[in-house]
């Protein structure tokens, strides 16, 4: 059972805490924004459930910094490296991407990279950024260790996502926003604390054995790179897991691996992100390739089910359904999500005073 | 038992071929050095194996124009979009990529995209171009249907494979270059022709459901993309074999989905690549970076292993490592594949007479 709660509402309870905690009113309204484009997208694990655990209380604690000086450290004409200055994920995020796309303008693409960040909620809301700009966005960013190499017993990767959003004409975009890892941690407690084994695959014990026991990932094991075991090629979700690090982090010279901060820590986490940004018009007429999108989708869509299947979905639309949905009916919160809000809020001053304007299952 | 044939002889052998199938020297000399690279590497599904059936054949039946004009068709600083006139994939690939490769020297990162091109080989060799430019070098490609959509049953996506190469220092470089199905469709065909079951997970027959049955795969059914089932993630697999297509098909103009062209179909093939290049010293002074891939390297590989496992890769090792044994020792190829060449050279006055210089297992 979950309670709805009022877009509007929710969002200015968000705004209010950030600014409480320092954050200057233009950036808790984006932190805000792109907490609840998470929620509204139906990722509800990196909606607002984290804004008092992770980010209000990495705030109290010094390790974000409120009011971030974000500096270039390199510049050419089509990139860009940055330092974030520990400001939070989505601040700095938002500042890069907004960059990137201006490179783009001028010169067709542009790639920039970021170190000295923090999480920056969900990957592809950047990756988006680019949609109503006429351009393909990319985005990558690295995270606290939770997924071991292949062959390897412990975690020393994150779960390092890779967004990807492509507009269309009359169909949805495409947006991919996947981690590497098969599935996240979140989704292992969910089993453990529902008393259930997870799927032979997800993860190891901490002898780098499958287990189905959510228990010995949790504590000693680790997560599994897409693909899974050896037999499924699950070194290639384990290069892709590389490959997002590198981008993020070796080549903006964040931290890397098992030197990224995790959450609990009480250390700033130095985390790396990188995008992309490509014009259109850069390769084509923007209608040309716009047509040439929907018939893409319209193809795979018309393909032939499988037995028992009746859609072929495209990368993002689930999320683009849920997005309509929760923008007319309220946004779902867990009764215990909705108590720490209120704690949350309680321990800054601002009252959690919204009411529910609906149930669901 | 493969026999093992001089790198040098059997490279004046796959010119001489090719130059009497009116390619000009110095193409024919860019195909061969990406076949043998592929021999090299290990990776022989890409190797010479294809010389006469694949590009030979299309070549003699016209469907490959061995000598193209390569046109731009829109150029930004840092885009260009190619048409390849139906050449070789290899010739139009190499000249892409060093385009690219000047683009990015000039204004830090470039973004370039081909159609109308054919199978170009091994997707790697294009990215490793931009080691020795202190460069990362992306390639993809797209190509015939072989792999189904999350929830169809018929072959509507190519294997599509992503390649990235990115410098290290003392390190043997990063080199990605995978197919973004679980195994490419030669894999199947190897379990059918040895009367083997396939692992569970790799194909699914003409109903979309797994099957362990080769034949069932190879006549009707479909590759799954890397993760294989839905409770594995499969539709990430299943989304980068898309953003693959998006890139290299839709952006260039090229075909797509079930419109590329197969090896057997009497028609141009229309493939479309794309490719990416950022220069190293554009984000950090070069040994810097360097030094950071270094140290990326060897914590992985210095990470705990799993029980039974004595060691961490990272992709592109063995490959480096069957390079250097097969330049010292030759390239080795089963009879079957010997026979086909000595068929193929002689249907063009091209005599095979290299001796064979060892044997293996």
């Amino acid at each position: 059972m979950k309670s709805l709660y009022p877009v509007e509402g929710l969002r200015q309870f968000v705004i209010a805490y950030f600014t409480r905690l320092n954050v200057p009113e233009r950036d808790a309204q984006l932190v805000a924004e792109i907490l609840l484009a998470a929620d509204l997208r139906g990722v509800d694990s990196h909606g607002v459930i984290r804004m008092g655990t992770y980010y209000g209380s990495r705030l109290s604690k010094g390790l974000i910094n409120p009011n971030p000086r974000i500096t270039t450290l390199a510049e050419t004409p089509s990139t860009l490296r940055l330092d974030g200055d520990a400001g939070l994920g989505q601040v700095v995020g938002h500042y890069a991407m907004t960059r990137c796309i201006e490179k783009a303008r001028e010169v067709g693409s542009a790639t920039v990279v970021v170190r000295n960040s923090n999480h920056y909620g969900i990957a592809g809301y950047y990756a988006m950024m680019a949609l109503d700009q006429g351009m393909i966005g990319i985005s990558y960013t690295n995270a606290q260790p939770l997924v071991a190499p292949t062959y390897g017993r412990t975690a020393v990767l994150g779960t390092n996502p890779i967004a990807v959003a492509v507009p269309a004409g009359e169909e949805k975009p495409y947006v991919l926003d996947m981690a590497t890892s098969i599935v996240p941690i979140g989704r292992i407690t969910v089993y453990e604390k529902s008393g259930r084994q997870i799927p032979t695959g997800w993860g190891i014990d901490s002898d780098g054995v499958v287990t189905t026991d959510p228990g010995k990932v949790l504590r000693g094991g680790a997560l599994m790179p897409l693909g899974g075991p050896d037999i499924l090629r699950g070194y290639k979700g384990y290069a892709l897991g590389m490959l997002v690090d590198i981008f993020s982090g070796v080549l903006s010279g964040a931290s890397t691996l098992s030197a990224v901060g995790h959450p609990n820590e009480n250390r700033p986490a130095d985390v790396g992100h990188f995008f992309q940004a490509f014009r259109l018009d850069a390769f084509q007429p923007e209608e040309a390739f716009r047509k040439g999108m929907d018939d893409f989708i319209r193809e795979l869509k018309a393909a032939p089910k499988a037995t028992g299947q009746d859609r072929i979905y495209i990368p993002g639309e689930k999320e683009f359904e849920n997005h309509a949905h929760n923008l007319a009916n309220g946004i779902p919160l867990l009764d215990a999500v909705v108590d720490m809000l209120r704690t949350a809020g309680a321990e800054v001053g601002v009252a959690f005073t919204l009411e529910l304007c609906g149930q669901v299952e």
